[in-house]
């Protein structure tokens, strides 16, 4: 059996022709053929079930044989809030498993301890469509550029908003426990700091602007794996079943 | 403040010096001093208060002050089975991940399908001690060398017994509902294939063994990324609160 050929574009419906990077694997990668079958993502829940009709060059053309809108298998939204650590890569492996476990929007955060203050945010999105493609999600997760602090918290937001911390004077919450008593389609927004941590002002500052103290568990965590837990939290808790 | 020192040493009560290569780290990179406090880890659930007494070439010495017994945060016992990558470094920050959050013991396992067919026991076992060191584990999660599929599945074991799968003819309970009707003290063992899965005379030989027939939720996730979900999963589900 042939493998099924998945493709991320985002204006299926409306073109012809895949974009030129995917094209680009289409033809030289995987040598597509005219009549090979192939499916296509917009990342905005719609599958498309479609026929290569052209394979030259740099250009993929398709015909669109079938929509397949997809279901979604959790309810609400999961937003993380993080501050890139120093070594990127630990940041890339968090995007691509948080992706497959299913995330819906990921900001970069600027924090008063933040060690890394640049992010490639086209590189980070390249890692998100490849771990939507492999793991079959049928929406694309959002990435936000890097984002001051304190602009990202005076921001107005639905839902539940929460900052996990270090700080042992300021009364915490298990978020997994506390999850458990939001309804599962409110949206929630979890804030991750960097290595150093949060600052106690950005901290204070966060509480005063509705945000809840949490904590992820009893674990001392490196900063990719609770913004992981934290997702993975999110998803435990308002996943279909 | 100085950063407090870990190490790990697993007969520290024993003994009076480091174990060479933890010896080295404290000399040559942290260039400890006659005096330094440091602690030591045992990986059988004690830590020690102890004060550096001499720090020559390649031998540290120390006195112990203080006896520091550490208490679990987790019930029961959390195995997980799992067959190694083909990408090594999957597989490395795999184990890294469930060090933080929280394993008893990971056994690799060699199956049908599995490419990779050798691992460096020892270069895994030198990440479970970083990740341990890093995140303040007071026991050492065991790691056992590659094992046959067939021989770990006749091995007697306690507890409950799950094995992951994606044969969607065969009935699956979702792990993490099940796990809440097994009592938290209960040991569990989660099996997760390789890339290609297990062959299905693999799952029937496991089932016909007394192993549950499970799914880590609805999402299409690597092995690693299930590897992970699953500790994630017996974690959530064991910790104490």
């Amino acid at each position: 059996m042939k493998e099924i050929r998945y493709f991320y574009s985002p204006n299926a419906s409306d073109l012809t022709e895949l974009p030129s990077d995917e094209a680009q694997h289409a033809i030289r990668v995987l040598r597509l053929q005219v009549g090979d079958d192939i499916y296509l993502m917009d990342g905005q829940g719609m599958f498309y079930h479609a026929e290569v009709t052209l394979s030259v060059g740099k250009h993929c053309s398709y015909i669109i044989k079938e929509e397949l809108p997809q279901t979604k298998t959790w309810l609400g939204r999961i937003h993380l809030a993080i501050a890139p650590t120093k070594m990127m890569d630990r940041m890339e492996w968090m995007l691509e498993k948080a992706t497959e476990i299913g995330v819906d929007e990921v900001t970069m955060l600027l924090c008063q301890f933040s060690e890394r203050k640049k992010i490639r945010t086209d590189r980070l999105d390249k890692i998100i469509v490849s771990a939507m493609k492999q793991s079959r999600k049928a929406w694309k997760p959002r990435l936000n550029d890097l984002t001051q602090f304190k602009d990202f918290i005076v921001q107005s937001r639905r839902g539940r908003k929460f900052i996990a911390h270090c700080y042992h004077d300021i009364e915490k919450v298990d978020l997994f426990e506390e999850l458990q008593q939001v309804p599962q389609d409110e949206e929630i927004t979890v804030l991750v700091g960097p290595e150093g941590d949060f600052s106690i002002d950005e901290v204070h500052f966060a509480l005063e602007h509705g945000y809840e103290s949490i904590a992820l568990g009893s674990s001392r965590l490196r900063t990719e794996t609770a913004g992981l837990m934290a997702v993975t939290m999110g998803q435990l808790s308002k996943r279909k079943l």
